[in-house]
């Protein structure tokens, strides 16, 4: 084996790497910079990054992408940050992906649908598909994962990449971690690992899209738990036990759902440190603070509108999508943390009930076959 | 089964449980309101808690026991906190523990030892024990837990309970968490649930003594790191991501040291709860945190006198210990934050080294016969 196929899986020297950014928000923008840092250094790859910009125009009239192309700088979601001269702007979705073979995808969860089915033929039939975009949504039958739609949509594979990752901090380059989820194909991981990795963001991978990707959305509701007890003044003591509660749940869901998820994937960036990061800072953890401040009084909607610029919280309605999937198999009592949040989230129940109810260890003989998940 | 035995192991309904706590402190003497309060309530023990309490002669020229009987309430140790009329403050060791058959240890690590010695002939044969001491010392030769030394030196069964609870926040009667680890016999930790748990303190089971009294003394070690990140202003990302990496080398750390530890325990109150409380709050915390604002300059030693009035932290002393352990196996590269921790204590690398090592997953397969607990 060549030292090349050791590093980043790529057994034939001459085909390099092409990688293309579909999305331009402050994530996407900080992962644009992170990449066109590491394939300057990576011979298996391709220079330039290419970076789809949604087009808008600034208040100065010119255009983003422009501004983005002159100055290397996304001074919109991403100002004082220089992303390097490598990474390029581009208007065009179809023009932007088309000679790709590595394409990371960081949009809001909600645009994906749309942006898959314009890229339906569009895009290389060797390339590989990354998702960084947490939230996907919970339905009745189940989780639907945005690399599953990637995957389908698009007939490519899709790992993803989670973890305790708060973009300012990482543009910062401050010291943090990410997980890659991947199926199967552990040198494909690999060669993401590696296109990602820095001496500051430091990344590994696990053989668990499903873990990985569930840890990324299901940690929203834990913050609002979280928050509930901030709002309470209720102590670290009382605030570490919530969390615990949330992980386990987090965990226990997750392998009802897909019985392939693994306990360590819950040690790894994604799991634990991405809910001790969500549960310290975070948007979900704040105005659920201010909520059971209000003693539950003020709307979520009305504390959103305010504080957040109209933006909606992802752990209320990720919340609210749990508790139908609960209600519906009739496991609300193996879940009384998600079940709880989602209670007093609606008003059915005061801010105080997150301690109230007792922990009585959950019956998970209740759900057939699932004993051997708790 | 009667429902006596379902709820706290008893068959014999007219032998009744006789419980005294040894020790007094902050603590000790929580436990102690705990306990009165739940004996009361539960058939099968006697409504008396007997508390060893090391005398002490008061300012007003009053003994400490003498005030504790008089008025419920350890004015010096617990102010302000009724105990129950049926907790009695006892200062003669042996008398207190002469008819009690569930005897709860909460001192401090270092008088365990003398205490031993002075009980030993003095217990009941058919006693159980169960220590609530967090601390213990790693030897060269493997960790020496109290656990161990309460049961080699008395003849008696001996569980632990740690987790994630201030005892100030207990005495307050705020929602938190416990874990009692215990070596193969259910029907006794059972009895220690029941006799601890109320509605605000929730405790459960976990066969896996060991486990459970390894995290409540490396998650010191750990909460030094996470003050070091503070003192650095390194942000949420990088707290939580060190957290992280702590949480694996207590988990690995454990698990070389005695094959039987479980995984799950780590998602126990006792392992990831306690570890966030400690990482938040909590001593060895804050003066990481100052000894990292003052950039390694001030010792601890010196940190620890005007911070803590001469009481010594229990991470710089866990580090050293269990630098030792790693350095004689030649384990150091497997730990990188366990031995970057002690280096950065005892002034051979600057507060920012803690960020500075890359994970590079550590290579297992260099410990024989351990690549599985990784």
């Amino acid at each position: 084996m060549s030292p090349t196929t050791a590093i980043d899986g790529n057994s034939n020297p001459n085909k390099k790497f092409k990688v293309t950014v579909v999305g331009s928000g402050n994530w996407g923008s900080v992962a644009a910079k992170l990449l066109g840092s590491n394939t300057l250094k990576l011979s298996s790859f391709h220079d330039e990054v290419r970076m789809w910009v949604f087009e808008e125009t600034l208040p100065s009239g010119e255009k983003l992408t422009d501004v983005i192309n002159r100055d290397n700088e996304n001074v919109k979601y991403l100002p004082g940050i220089k992303l390097g001269r490598n990474v390029v702007a581009d208007p065009d979705l179809v023009n932007a992906v088309k000679d790709a073979n590595m394409l990371v995808f960081v949009t809001p969860h909600q645009f994906m649908e749309g942006i898959c089915k314009k890229l339906v033929g569009k895009v290389r039939s060797d390339a590989e598909a990354i998702s960084l975009i947490k939230g996907m949504e919970v339905k009745m039958e189940g989780p639907c994962m945005i690399s599953s739609l990637i995957s389908e949509l698009l007939g490519i594979n899709c790992c993803v990449l989670m973890g305790a990752n708060i973009a300012n901090e990482i543009a910062k380059e401050m010291f943090s971690e990410a997980t890659v989820g991947y199926r199967e194909h552990r040198e494909v991981a690999e060669r993401w690992v590696n296109l990602f990795s820095t001496t500051y963001f430091i990344v590994s991978a696990v053989e668990d899209v499903e873990g990985v990707e569930l840890c990324g959305t299901l940690k929203n509701v834990v913050a609002l738990a979280a928050g509930f007890v901030d709002g309470l003044d209720m102590g670290n003591n009382t605030k570490a036990a919530i969390m615990r509660i949330g992980l386990r749940e987090m965990r226990v869901f997750s392998k009802l759902m897909f019985s392939s998820v693994k306990d360590n994937t819950f040690f790894e960036s994604c799991g634990v440190a991405d809910l001790i990061t969500t549960c310290l800072g975070g948007r979900n953890r704040k105005v659920a603070d201010a909520f059971a401040r209000n003693g539950g009084k003020r709307s979520f909607d009305e504390l959103e509108a305010e504080m957040l610029q109209g933006q909606k919280l992802q752990g209320v309605s990720t919340a609210k999508e749990v508790y139908e999937v609960l209600s519906k198999r009739g496991w609300q009592e193996l879940f009384p943390l998600f079940t709880t949040v989602h209670e007093i989230s609606i008003g059915r129940l005061p801010p105080s009930a997150i301690v109230e109810y007792s922990e009585h260890t959950p019956n998970f003989s209740l759900v057939e076959g699932s004993a051997q998940y708790y």
